[in-house]
């Protein structure tokens, strides 16, 4: 076994590992009961130690530099090879005492988080998500030299593979200006839909939800439809389990939620059967994750086309209704509205939501702003942005979202970034098929399908985000795409 | 930190692998869509081969050593001791060849296995089946010699701690000449039951079993109840899941299969809480374990008291009908009849099907039989027990269980001497509460569930099955109690 075999030997292990750490994970969110969990977080604990412990051995860096010097390595292989140096790169470059501080601290912040956030109690709240912070940046520092980026772009590489501040800042800024005046005029033009008359019984909602599922091609050989508090996407590939949560009085947010976390199975499904034990295997990062399923949900899914097919699965399950026309689901389903919470935000307001955080954090992270400004900055942004103040509102405001008191910074770049990718790869698919909006009009999926599984969920890793672009589209990542998207969607008559 | 604080520490750490493994399992029986089914295997695989190599460490046999010597040890710390010293001697006293081969080859055998007892072919089945055997007889050879116990003694004492072939000839020579007689007797006087009439919608029967485990004491904030092909007890003691399996018919056997579940997890449920991560926290081998089962499902759950509540619960659900009165469901639930299928059969004819296989075994390890005499040693005893021929019929004779292609022997007597002990822990636990009859009838299960806690589950492994009996019921085990259950419940009148 040569150098680079021994490598791929343990990514294997590791995936076995991973394996066991999705399906505990997808288990704790939907299947445990309360009492379990502290026995479950100490038997993840561990697996997470034995896996760094496995990665981070010495020889692990000689073996990857002698791998360097492999001849007859395929160009997966290679890309391959660079996955594997970067993981033992981060695993070793910190120091074991900052890893476990760092874990420490923000377990303790987010944990803090979940009372202090409905308490509105920003003041108690500030000391320690300022303390993650700091151990964050410490982190991104140490890595920062190691991997040749900046501190900042350490984080949004490592979730958004091969992006960086030069790059989001363009497009961010394009969105910014571009946003807000459509938006005056979506609202000021839009009719109101009729809203359905519930209740919607849950196992009616789900074989629905089911069916849709169906429709688009998730394999049900491989994965399942489950509940969860909070909707996701988990598993492994060859058992990809997606969730959705039920409301008895409307079944629209849930049949989306599914379609949205679909798109995201749809990726999982379809990477590559021979790599999937290899980090080139995996998906490209969270914002081409995220691009999957904006466009299953916000490009596909909420188009006027697809609510044909919808509006006919509805009446099956709920009978005929004003509310359940082609026409009225469109209006339900591309509502706009100025909120606090991204999570409740629609594909026109929520970029702004993203580019609120992304400034925030770059300024955090280059120095420009202290997390006790953190409010007053959100708060001058959310009236600029979004004309709505925040002023003592915490909770829907600088405290609403779980990622930063998680200490997971660099992220939000990914939801608008999947958003403008979504939008790209359909005008291209629609090029390449333009049958696709009457196939969606009869929920046949097949065309779209298949342009992704080439142009996406094929290559998984094995190129660069831009690489993948380029290849699959013609062009570098371009918001125009999505800019048009809305116009269309919103403001065609 | 000393040595032993050391193996505790090691201890630990595996039982979090360990937990994960039966997580993994349970999901791979509930949940897991059959074609996550080959990473699973090999995820599961990966976490094996750690564990064992966790454990066999050169370095965890000098610990050993060492931590004999330390003084201050209190009296579960040495029992603990013993136990790692048992799991270490198990994990490093065998070639791995010899692992590799014989965990490969019942692999095959139990695949083979599946189809060739469904076609009755016992000549294509014999070879698989002889090079099994032969590999468990050389690695139970093996160990024979590091534990000094004889080879067909070291596999009881896997799954049954201190049990031996001395122990367990009397006790199944005194069983194999009373239970015959009676059975025929029983099988004279009996009166037939009115059948329930279904179909029975499965939604209502979980009702149901769920009421009945409540009842019995199953904790809900630490487990589940699902349904799986083989009903089973998995998970761990924090997250202990039972499952059932139902059948729109009847509901008279998926509503005993949970009151025996049941009984498998309150033992799991009441382990002492600090020891749960050592081995002395764990149950106390299979013969205890099925013991606590038998105990809830024979003893308590079929007795004529408790079918009193069991009526009242019944009529609550399915309404008033002459199938439901306590009288008929204790002529329904204590219905004698000699079979084929061990796993079918009721309390009085079981042992038989036990002794006949624990007799075939240890006559096989003694070279006093080959395996292409077993079809006809299967059916001579069977003919002499039961009075059924199994003549050329293999599937339903000596084909019959998963156990001998899955390389498990010695695993058999377990079921009997649990259903022994359960005899005996209701016996003793009587003589102390006489009020657990009254109790019954009204689902009280408090008296009962208290001197099981304190003599039975809260005691794990700290001593040796003997001793638990001893202290639990002032005599080692009895086989007297069993034949005085019998006739008391079935030869009474």
């Amino acid at each position: 076994m040569n150098n680079y075999q021994q490598l791929e030997q343990l990514m294997q292990q590791l995936s076995h590992l991973n394996h066991l750490q999705a399906i505990a994970n997808w288990d704790e969110a939907v299947m445990m009961p309360t009492g379990g969990g502290q026995a479950r977080a100490k038997a993840l604990a561990t697996l997470q130690g034995l896996k760094h412990d496995l990665l981070s051995q010495k020889e692990n860096g000689d073996l990857i530099k002698a791998a360097h010097d492999e001849k007859n390595l395929d160009d997966w292989q290679h890309a391959n090879l660079k996955w594997i140096q970067k993981k033992y790169i981060n695993a070793t470059c910190l120091p074991n005492e900052l890893v476990r501080e760092l874990t420490q601290t923000s377990i303790e912040c987010e944990q803090a988080w979940r009372t202090l956030r409905s308490d509105n109690n920003w003041k108690a709240f500030a000391p320690l998500l300022e303390k993650t912070f700091k151990l964050v940046k410490q982190s991104a520092e140490i890595r920062s030299e190691k991997l040749e980026l900046n501190p900042y772009d350490v984080l949004i590489d490592e979730y958004s593979p091969n992006m960086s501040q030069s790059i989001i800042d363009p497009l961010f800024l394009k969105l910014k200006e571009t946003l807000p005046p459509i938006i005056e005029k979506i609202i000021t033009q839009q009719t109101s839909p009729i809203i359905p008359n519930g209740p919607f019984a849950i196992e009616t909602q789900k074989q629905l939800g089911l069916d849709v599922m169906r429709t688009i091609g998730f394999d049900f050989d491989h994965g399942r439809l489950d509940t969860s508090h909070h909707p996701f996407c988990g598993g492994v590939p060859e058992d990809t389990r997606i969730t959705t949560r039920y409301n008895n009085d409307e079944f629209i947010s849930a049949l989306m939620g599914i379609i949205h976390e679909t798109g995201h199975a749809r990726y999982e499904q379809q990477l590559p059967q021979t790599w999937r034990e290899q980090p080139v295997g995996n998906a490209l990062g969270m914002a081409v994750h995220e691009s999957q399923s904006l466009l299953m949900e916000m490009q596909a899914g909420r188009s006027q086309s697809f609510m044909h097919f919808l509006s006919k699965k509805i009446r099956e399950q709920y009978g005929d209704d004003p509310a359940y026309t082609p026409e009225n689901l469109f209006t339900l389903y591309t509502r706009v509205e100025r909120g606090f919470i991204r999570v409740d935000a629609d594909e026109v307001t929520y970029p702004l939501h993203v580019i609120l955080r992304y400034e925030l954090e770059r300024d955090l992270f280059n120095n420009a702003l202290s997390i006790s400004e953190l409010p007053d900055a959100w708060d001058a942004k959310m009236n600029d942005y979004l004309g709505l103040s925040t002023k003592n509102n915490f909770k829907d405001g600088v405290m609403q979202d779980v990622h930063w008191p998680a200490g997971i910074f660099g992220y939000f770049p990914a939801y608008t970034l999947g958003s403008l990718m979504a939008a790209q790869w359909f005008a291209a698919a629609k090029r390449a098929h333009p049958e696709i909006d009457d196939q969606l009009a009869a929920g046949d999926f097949t065309a779209l399908n298949e342009w992704l599984r080439i142009h996406v969920h094929e290559r998984a890793s094995s190129v660069s985000t831009q690489k993948l672009l380029v290849d699959a589209t013609g062009e570098d990542l371009n918001p125009q795409f999505f800019i048009d998207h809305i116009h269309e969607r919103y403001l065609k008559n």
